[in-house]
């Protein structure tokens, strides 16, 4: 357990952006949120899920819809207490914590916003590791933890609770909701025994967060490049360090809103290492597929990061503009984002690429990873890799 | 208090077609499914508003959405009973009674059907004394209760339960709900005290509709003409009479969706005591202005009813056909509906009527009806005739 600084929260914005995949949402609108409700409140606990009790209950908070709206449709900052007090009715019992369900942008933030309002910790892991653009796209609903009850609330007093035949109903229907309240809304999902928590998480992914975001910033100072030091700091985590895809400028983008998503590409003209190279970025909402040359060299639900080449912050698919100087990063996922179950879910299948079968980073850059070295439980890529 | 039989179902259903108005649905699948819970649960009280202690609890079931759906999408018959249960534990206390909010139509059936499944008797009165598409329409809204917290169901479990700003956002929510789950769904809604249902109501619409599909029945063996006897079907209760406005065959009918409503018109060209002359009736789900021969005869709230001419059974909307025979009748609304609050929320400028100021049709008929009177309450409009 430690407590979250408002430093804390500004780095993490910088790290969540990037685990954001180019989707998510700023984590600006949502870090002002969080540090204004702790200067008003007092500070908020990061407590590690093994702190957890079994049979605590963890609520989780986040924003649902279009984070651009949240510009313009401003949280009134009570919404997220309010979801979390219908929640506890519901259930007829008070929460021990609170937690992200997507560590990868704005709502990296949100839980600390909401914590410091109802008074709870936050507990460092989330439902995806990364953002991904639906409810049931989280580890809690593959490892069988029900969305429901589920509550939605707007900034105007209105409140949904949400019960559901399946998490995919959950979605359908709180998507709705949330397009009748303007646009976004305030949502508890997956409520959950510590014991669930513990099992179903993708762990320390808020601290790691932080850690990246410190990298960021510190790399100036040291003297690192900041890519490189982006790519260090998710070393000793379950992730394992990130791996330089591409480095080049836009040469072009294709973005159109289809069914609520933002779909389409983006081209790189390859420079440095990579000169005469090209990199095609194919997203909705977030990354999904990097294809090197025709050959594809990266896909969910590895992260696929664009960053700044010079300050190795997030360029995030709405920013993508013509002449940008961008490297492609790639960070593994942990391994329980990689199960059989989990990429019936968010494998590149699961987006529309039939015919793409997942091949982890750590396989496919296999001799890098021999150089540096993988977590434990990722040693067993390395062995599969096609090149020995 | 009486107990109500299939064959009361019946003929509500006959006399809640024509209270529809042209719209509230078609209510033959209601009462199939009234019926067929009444057989397997046992008989349904329905009991006057008076014999309602004020500390009661009323919670009106309602279907919400579009009744065609329902042929396709079959409710599953215990939904409401679903809605009641967790409106109950909204509120932590047990219904009294249910109510219909909305006499015309299938949602005159469903509360029999709700009744019978969750053994607890009917009120005889609503918040519409007709059909109206929206959850805002009723008196309830109008005198001032909250339609909320209020509970959507469908029929594969999921319940979604509301607690809104405003009686109009909880229409907008719904709306949305029960179009995620398919296009209908069963609606509790503006849970209220004994007390404000006595205060508030459209009282005794349940036993009216059933006296209406009575006289449409019983005409055929004492050879009154079944229209006849329709119009005086409702003499002696709130309403007054009805009147003949039309008698014609159908020339012409536009009828687009727009925003999820029926929208357009129909033509009829005249018979008989009317061959010359022509009438128009604009539509919105529900008949909404009769207009015969460049003159409006008859407005919203008042009802306009078309009738088959020889059977006088309902024509809705959806079946005007051309050359068909119809009569349209007009039927006083109860002056409950007539307060100047209440024309705001359903008078003809409610539907974009600008410049058409709501006159009774006893003002407007008051020939007709100085010959056959009118219930106490409208004497004044007799005196404000502009035809002495």
């Amino acid at each position: 357990m430690r407590e979250i600084t408002t430093q804390d929260l500004e780095n993490l914005a910088v790290g969540a952006a990037i685990l954001g995949t180019g989707g998510g949402g700023d984590p600006f609108i949502g870090m002002v949120m969080a540090q204004q409700a702790i200067e008003e409140e007092g500070p908020v606990s990061l407590m590690d899920p093994d702190e957890l009790e079994d049979e605590a209950l963890v609520l989780p908070t986040a924003m649902m819809g279009a984070p651009t709206v949240m510009i313009e449709k401003i949280p009134e900052g009570m919404e997220a207490v309010r979801a979390l007090r219908a929640e506890e009715r519901m259930l007829g019992r008070k929460a021990d914590a609170t937690s992200p369900i997507e560590c990868g942008g704005v709502n990296s933030q949100i839980p600390f916003a909401a914590a410091a309002r109802a008074q709870l910790p936050v507990v460092d892991g989330d439902g995806m590791g990364r953002a991904f653009p639906e409810l049931q796209m989280e580890t809690f609903h593959v490892y069988g933890v029900s969305g429901t009850p589920a509550v939605v609330a707007d900034e105007r007093g209105a409140v949904v609770t949400i019960e559901a035949r399946d998490n995919y109903q959950l979605e359908w229907i709180a998507r709705g909701v949330t397009i009748r309240m303007g646009g976004h809304a305030m949502l508890v999902d997956y409520p959950m025994s510590g014991a669930d928590f513990k099992r179903t998480a993708v762990r320390g992914t808020i601290s790691m967060g932080i850690q990246i975001g410190e990298a960021v910033a510190g790399a100036r100072k040291s003297g690192m490049h900041p890519v490189e030091a982006v790519c260090a700091a998710t070393q000793d985590t379950i992730y394992g360090r990130g791996v330089v895809l591409f480095e080049g400028k836009v040469t072009d983008v294709e973005r159109r809103t289809r069914e609520g998503f933002a779909v389409g590409h983006a081209l790189l003209q390859g420079l440095g290492d990579y000169e005469k190279s090209h990199l095609e970025v194919r997203f909705q909402n977030e990354n999904l597929v990097a294809i090197r040359d025709g050959e594809t060299i990266a896909s969910v639900p590895d992260l696929i990061c664009l960053l700044d080449s010079e300050r190795a912050t997030a360029v995030t698919t709405e920013r993508l503009r013509y002449g940008q100087r961008v490297t492609a990063i790639g960070i593994p996922t942990p391994e329980i984002m990689r199960s059989a179950e989990a990429l019936r879910v968010w494998g590149p299948e699961a987006f529309g690429y039939e015919n793409l079968n997942f091949m982890p980073l750590e396989q496919r850059f296999a001799g890098y990873y021999r150089r540096y070295g993988v977590p434990k439980e990722k040693e067993k890529h390395l062995s599969t890799s096609p090149k020995a």
